[in-house]
């Protein structure tokens, strides 16, 4: 095995095919174990191999988008031996991390902005006389994000930059790749003829087959020599040499859970069997992926209502405003999307949708705490940026019964966006209400309490258990689910007031949080009630079990039982 | 003139071209009296004539893309003789509004949205059945941004669904047009050839005179005749008619203010001046505009660094990210950009540069209240959503003084972004501390004072005379500010501490802002000090003064002053 790419340089095109041999084989076993993206870097071993041999990392800098197909890049940089810890607490990243190496500049995990990167450090290079190259590895299922474009327009304008784009055309991303570009691009694997990259300024080379490694030096070798921004088009294969993963039309081996890992219901699946439900019920319901129907639980909704469902590729801003386009049009749409890929849109949510108070359904899968993808991939704040959008009303359901109700309620607004959030995560079973006041379900009342903690969806179960541990400890306290946690209810705040400490438990970024803005609605309305929020810091977080890192910031029930008892003996 | 567009059917050529007069001549009038946006109209007067006869709005929908173009639509639809009023409390507003007209369908002004709401009303429209068209009216400039990409890539995938994009094509946004795209464009109008648009799986028309009513009609027809997507590319100047605006090559007349305004400094030409004085200390300083170099006040130090400016086109997320690549490479970026369209690359932000913890500064232009552009202009979001982001450090200067003292901290900043923000305003004068605690400048300070005033960025004035007023009340009054407002500074709260009642008093809508996050910090220190927000309500505000809508909502001196006195009657 290799463990310094300058290693690759002396190898004999028999050693290479060994060597890629080895790869997958490692491959195969540590992520099937382990869990993590398989198919992509199954698809990306030759490919990565020649970039490593025609280009000196890190002197030259080579950028993956997205990150997941960084795999190979790992072990050819000197990680083979870390892949048992893959994805683990502490152990190697699911994606590049410049804390492991040199040889990895850009860590995060979300599409499209390989580009952009790439088109800032040709300027820096150019400004600093520097002859490094800047490299750029670019899925096509990423061209589908209009970063690309935007970068494309700058980096095509600039002849006396050379970027070399390598596409690695697999024919998807995790669904097919859509739209006008994927067809182009399927023209150009059997037609030479003027393409689109030529007529933003950029040079063409390819299509290159992208298992054969001389054939894919000889041409990144020439994508060099042009001296000029340059796309290299290579044709891969996704979960090359694994025929499981080969042969999967639904291309399940995209990523793979841990082996072993159970199957339980998991929020997903409960939206996922609602979603369809109301879609037999109204037919004015249309759903919107970007890229990932199946991920986000549409799936059965797609097979049931194949005229109803969009994916309209690895763009949240289209999916965003052509969904307020659908609404405008008498429909009301649903978008699913991850909860952090919803960042790529605030101002879509903001003008496109919020201003025109239209009908939108937001379901953000993989919200909060989302587990081993790592600080780009936990869905921390939603919950923090969405409630200063005017009339959004956001909700965080509690158990299976409660996203049923609230994703019910979310589709019968018709005068403003509304969001659904939940995590990955198996779902609890359901926790009844003592009572309902205005949209609020008290899951515990207790006469005289001093303390309302209000538990923000599936934090709930923590917090009734940690009501009875303060219980315990002679502190009496009431258990408030606000189910809508935007805008702050009046009811919320009437309950609030009546309280000594309230304390919103959330699992979401602190600043912006539902604590402080229950503090200002108190402060405003003239009480002297002390509210504070429980939530994540106000950092990026590493990757870890959803357990282990809300235990580690006290969001589970101990947790909250030592913070609360330390607040009341600050406040007395 | 026409009040109905179905009127403008049975005009003769003689007749339309005598209308297209007499729409520039009130053009030129009215606008140069009310201030607004002169040369995108003059440019569209002849393509929307054409349009109002080939398509029957409302019934077909005619969008208008970043809707500044969109005057003429508003004269051929009822609304000439409310130019009057235009921009002006309670007038026509500056861009389409739907309270004022069933022609108007979609009100923002952030560019390059109108392909995905054509996308999305395809959509709807087919799934209803209905033959109801759908036509986008698009700039070149508005090409640039990666939203029309993402569009394009799915209109042109879906034969069956027959939107019409009217391209625009002047040369320039506010500047000319950057990059491949227009490079594409210009060669277009000269030579047929396969192109980027039938790359897409497009049908293109084109490129015909925007100036000639029935070459533009044909050009429409038989565009309509394709019965698929397709791209009708017009050529237009930008000014046409008004010598003084076509001749102007640096486009003073796309947006001019009303007749007769004062030219005072503005915090527009203070940040211009320091920027160009900073770029000649510094020769790692680069600055980053989306098409706005002129109006973001860069205009100078492009005059004078031309190798240090990079103008990406209307494409905020490739300025943020391409951004992080030039601080990768060493650089330290500035970007400047109004403080709305920063909202369309808040996951750039938070993902490119902060989860890297790079050093790029954005200086957002154009925060808070800004006046007659209206609720899309207003940059009332920034700070209620920046601070969410992990090690993100944002200033809000007071006066001319502090803006170029916190420009020079920030760029001295080297883990991590950090922001300046301040609004289209008359800069005032200086503003002296009696003295600095931590970060924080106490601007007047009085024993045993009950109520802390957090004066946040230019409203510090208006605290100050708040306090005065306050005395006279017997209330005696501290005022500090803090200068950076996220993170929030120990000192500010060991200040806060010290108060019965603290109010920050801030320029932002209310969720998110600085007193919430103050309030949350003082609970989780323990601390049973009483903070408050007086800042805009959460919603979208009309177009009004910016001096009008501070004080419509309280955030003048004797706005402050009451709400104050209410509040510690409250307390009481």
């Amino acid at each position: 095995m290799i463990s310094d790419p300058a290693d690759l340089v002396s190898r004999s095109p028999h050693d290479l095919a060994v060597l890629a041999g080895e790869i997958r084989d490692l491959l195969i076993d540590k992520v099937s174990r382990s869990g993590g993206h398989l198919g992509p870097n199954l698809g990306a071993v030759e490919l990565t191999i020649a970039l490593h041999r025609v280009f000196r990392s890190p002197d030259d800098v080579l950028l993956f988008d997205t990150g997941h197909q960084a795999y190979v890049h790992k072990i050819l940089t000197g990680r083979a031996a870390d892949f048992d810890t893959l994805r683990q607490p502490g152990g190697l990243s699911g994606y590049p991390s410049r804390s492991e190496s040199d040889h990895d500049v850009i860590e995060n995990s979300h599409a499209s902005t390989a580009l952009s990167y790439a088109d800032g450090l040709a300027k820096a290079f150019s400004l600093r006389d520097s002859h490094r190259r800047v490299v750029a590895v670019l899925g096509d299922g990423a061209l589908t994000g209009g970063m690309c474009w935007e970068a494309l327009n700058n980096i095509g304008a600039a002849p006396d930059r050379p970027v070399v784009v390598v596409l690695n055309d697999n024919g998807r991303s995790y669904a097919p790749t859509i739209g006008g570009i994927a067809s182009h691009l399927a023209t150009l694997r059997h037609e030479r003829k003027g393409n689109f990259f030529e007529d933003m300024g950029l040079a063409y080379v390819g299509p290159v087959d992208g298992h054969d490694i001389p054939g894919l030096e000889q041409a990144l070798r020439g994508a060099v020599r042009l001296n000029q921004p340059v796309v290299v088009h290579c044709l891969t294969r996704k979960g090359k040499g694994y025929p499981a993963a080969e042969q999967d039309e639904a291309d399940r081996l995209h990523a793979v859970g841990p082996a072993g890992a159970a199957r339980k219901p998991t929020w997903t699946s409960v939206f996922a069997d609602e979603i369809t439900a109301l879609g037999a019920q109204r037919d004015d319901l249309v759903c919107i992926t970007a890229a990932m129907a199946e991920p986000a639980g549409l799936a059965g909704f797609a097979a049931r209502f194949p005229d109803r469902i969009f994916d309209v590729g690895i763009a949240e801003q289209h999916a965003v405003t052509s969904a307020a386009g659908l609404a405008i049009g008498g429909m009301h749409p649903v978008v699913a999307v991850y909860s952090t890929f919803l960042s790529r849109a605030v101002d879509q949510v903001l003008m496109d949708v919020a201003l025109h108070r239209l009908p939108v359904t937001f379901v953000l899968d993989r919200a909060g705490v989302t587990g081993p993808d790592g600080p780009s991939h936990h869905g921390m704040w939603d919950s923090s940026i969405l409630p200063v959008v005017p009339g959004l009303r956001l909700a965080s359901p509690r158990d299976p019964a409660r996203l049923r109700e609230l994703l019910r309620e979310a589709v019968d607004v018709h005068d403003g966006p509304t969001v659904v959030r939940y995590p990955k995560a198996t779902a609890g079973p359901d926790i009844p209400a003592v009572r309902r006041t205005g949209h609020c379900d008290v899951l515990r009342e207790t006469p005289a309490a001093q303390v309302l903690l209000v538990a923000v969806g599936p934090l709930a179960a923590a917090c009734l258990e940690a009501a009875d541990e303060l219980a315990e400890h002679g502190v009496p306290v009431t258990v408030v689910d606000p189910r809508w946690i935007a805008p702050v209810d009046p009811s919320l705040l009437k309950l609030a007031g009546k309280h000594r400490l309230v304390v919103a438990v959330e699992d979401t970024t602190t600043p912006g949080a539902l604590g402080g803005r229950i503090a200002q609605a108190l402060a405003a309305n003239g009480s002297d009630t002390c509210a504070a929020t429980f939530a994540l810091p106000p950092r990026f977080l590493p990757h870890a079990s959803r357990a282990e890192i809300l235990r580690a910031h006290g969001l589970d029930a101990a947790g909250i039982t030592t913070t609360v008892l330390k607040r009341l003996e600050a406040l007395s």
